[in-house]
């Protein structure tokens, strides 16, 4: 297809400017290439359509610039605010931390303080200790930084086996991982449980809750009360919210919030020639329409909206979950806990099926520990898309 | 002041959801507090308006992912074009990079990538070689992936002594970084100079041409050809290129460019659930609207549009030297290459004019080397702000 060919010769037609309505026409084809989450038809990502409301804020702000906060006080002010109540929400009180690109950039964080912790006592290569399930960020992280992981192998639920933990510890460990909402199935570890063993080794312990942050906390009660996955467990250092996820903000808005103020100045560096002398991210230049965006969906939805959006989805993953059991051939891998489910095919290859599935316009994702097709319920999609996608699975089975 | 402070409470104010009038009231308050580019004030800053071309593609693409780019497959072909023509703009037929954040990524990439490529023949400590004058992302850098800084002084003209370099060289040295267009003065490295040194001794050079990217290409030609900065210079491995400051695009749109496929390889993570099976950024969820204003705004302004931009700005920074001149106590650092002047003022002390003027409305900001006053010439600033200002400065002189 033409347009997928790179067109531009820099020595014609990148010379004289095109008019604004033939690079608009551009634009619409673009944009008609792009699938869209209202479709429907993305049934195997984490991010959704961004809220009306969320992006209404976000264009507000989109001038602003947090890397340089002096100029923007009222961004910044905002930023402070978020940062709080995001703290609250994960049961701290006194919050540290900012608003950035996304999960990986808030676990790099996470990871560079504890590095850095971990630098002052020690001059030998430090250990990260993380659950086979966690964010192939932190791969790259531990290559990035010269970290060595360790890696703790699965339970019989696919969660941190956490009776392993305490022996996996060396004077060398720089710090513990635990994941509240895996990637692929969506399960959250035994937070409470890891949180013993670090507060007791004196290890620092990050949660990365990209996914769960926006979920976990609004659960309804009886729910709530089976998972203690925050700063209300002693032993949790930072830990990771992705706005950008179940909060429906825009992209890139994530979250990092760290329980000593000590631990995020780690990052300060001097910033001589900015309105403020220091900077504690890693980025520097960050747009504050993510900030924006962030304040006024947690100021208008308040707990009580948020708790609506999430039991909402968990219901329509309930919904889905029990449809799949009806089918025999498909063997569901456990039971979902957050909003992902994930299945494999009797005697059948998902990626042939996913392969089909895609052919008929659904966007699915493979999980790989256990390889099975994974399925993201997120709010851009309904009952209606459910029931469609249902029905061509079943077909797909059936001509296998 | 009641709107600096963090004014909620978990338990009470975030529990519901408030009226969206409201909470859009206080974004106004917010927004009063920040301050705005057009009003011409902000004379310290090396962004700008986002030009309003580039805001409608960015908001038209603002849903987009290229975090998971099969999804938005539009979005990535824009991206290829767009790394395509920046290459191209940097004399390099075919280009390897991606759209990110902004400088200090970009420049974290390419200092990753040099440290695999080091590493595959070392299990020593790297060693950075870089000027005084490089950015401090560098200084965030090396400490994050644990590389020793080796710092070359600066000429009596303040750029890096080329005649020190090959002597800093050593079996550990990982990379040299060259500046186009310095954070504090605006000055152009040597590059090609550097690069001879660089490509003989076979070592990984970047060029952080955050500032200088958007500008020196575009200079008219008796100008153009003083410089030589980019890949033109057979030793230059990669370059970093800011859309996001005299391109005119929306924050976050930082450019990465590397000369060779296997480099950015070399950044390569895989991807198990997504629709693509591998990545080649640091930052995993990247909004596609950043590329898709980058590709707008060259598509728009083309050559001859960026060039027109660059030389208006250029012509009021030379009005503005030549203003500051015409006042004896006004001792200029060096003559601006680009957009930036710096001076400092007989027998004064710089911060204290840099107060007064802040407390008259201005935002300035302040090179550390040499100590002085700097302003940064950006498309917001007009004629009739220099005028305003220099009359404000002349008074303040006369008060000291």
């Amino acid at each position: 297809m033409i347009f997928l060919q790179i067109r531009w010769d820099y020595n014609t037609m990148l010379k004289k400017g095109r008019r604004r309505e033939d690079v608009f026409n551009d634009l619409q084809k673009f944009k008609k290439m792009d699938m869209s989450y209202s479709s429907g038809r993305i049934l195997g990502s984490m991010c959704t359509d961004p809220d009306s409301v969320g992006l209404e804020a976000y264009k507000m702000f989109i001038d602003t610039n947090l890397g340089d906060s002096g100029h923007f006080k009222g961004t910044a002010t905002m930023e402070a605010e978020v940062i709080s109540s995001l703290g609250r929400l994960l049961h701290l009180d006194k919050a540290y931390g900012h608003i950035v690109t996304g999960g990986t950039e808030a676990n790099l964080m996470a990871m560079t303080v504890a590095k850095y912790l971990f630098e002052e006592q020690h001059d030998t290569m430090p250990e990260l200790i993380l659950p086979k399930s966690a964010h192939f960020s932190f791969k790259k992280i531990c290559s990035m930084l010269s970290v060595k992981p360790v890696y703790v192998d699965l339970d019989c639920d696919y969660r941190m086996d956490v009776s392993q933990l305490e022996g996996l510890i060396t004077e060398n460990t720089m710090a513990i991982v635990a994941i509240a909402g895996s990637t692929e199935l969506g399960l959250v570890d035994k937070i409470d449980e890891i949180s013993e063993i670090a507060f007791s080794n004196d290890i620092y312990l990050h949660v990365d809750a990209a996914l769960g942050g926006f979920i976990i906390p609004f659960l309804n009660n009886e729910n709530n009360n089976k998972y203690n996955i925050d700063f209300g467990c002693k032993g949790v250092t930072s830990m990771t919210i992705d706005p950008h996820k179940m909060g429906l903000a825009p992209v890139p808005s994530g979250g990092i919030i760290f329980r000593h103020r000590h631990h995020l100045e780690k990052l300060s560096v001097k910033t001589p020639y900015l309105t403020k002398d220091k900077q504690t991210t890693i980025v520097g230049t960050r747009t504050g329409a993510s900030t924006a965006a962030t304040w006024t969906l947690l100021n208008y939805y308040g707990i009580e909206g948020y708790q609506k959006i999430v039991n909402d989805v968990l219901k329509l993953t309930k919904y889905t979950y029990n449809k799949l059991q009806k089918n025999q051939q498909i063997k569901l891998v456990c039971k979902p806990e957050l909003n992902i489910i994930s299945f494999t095919i009797d005697d059948m290859d998902v990626d042939i099926i996913k392969n089909k599935l895609t052919k008929m316009g659904w966007s699915l994702s493979i999980a790989e520990y256990p390889h099975a097709i994974r399925l993201v319920i997120m709010p851009h999609v309904k009952k209606e898309h459910i029931d469609l996608f249902i029905n061509d699975l079943n077909q797909s089975l059936q001509e296998y």
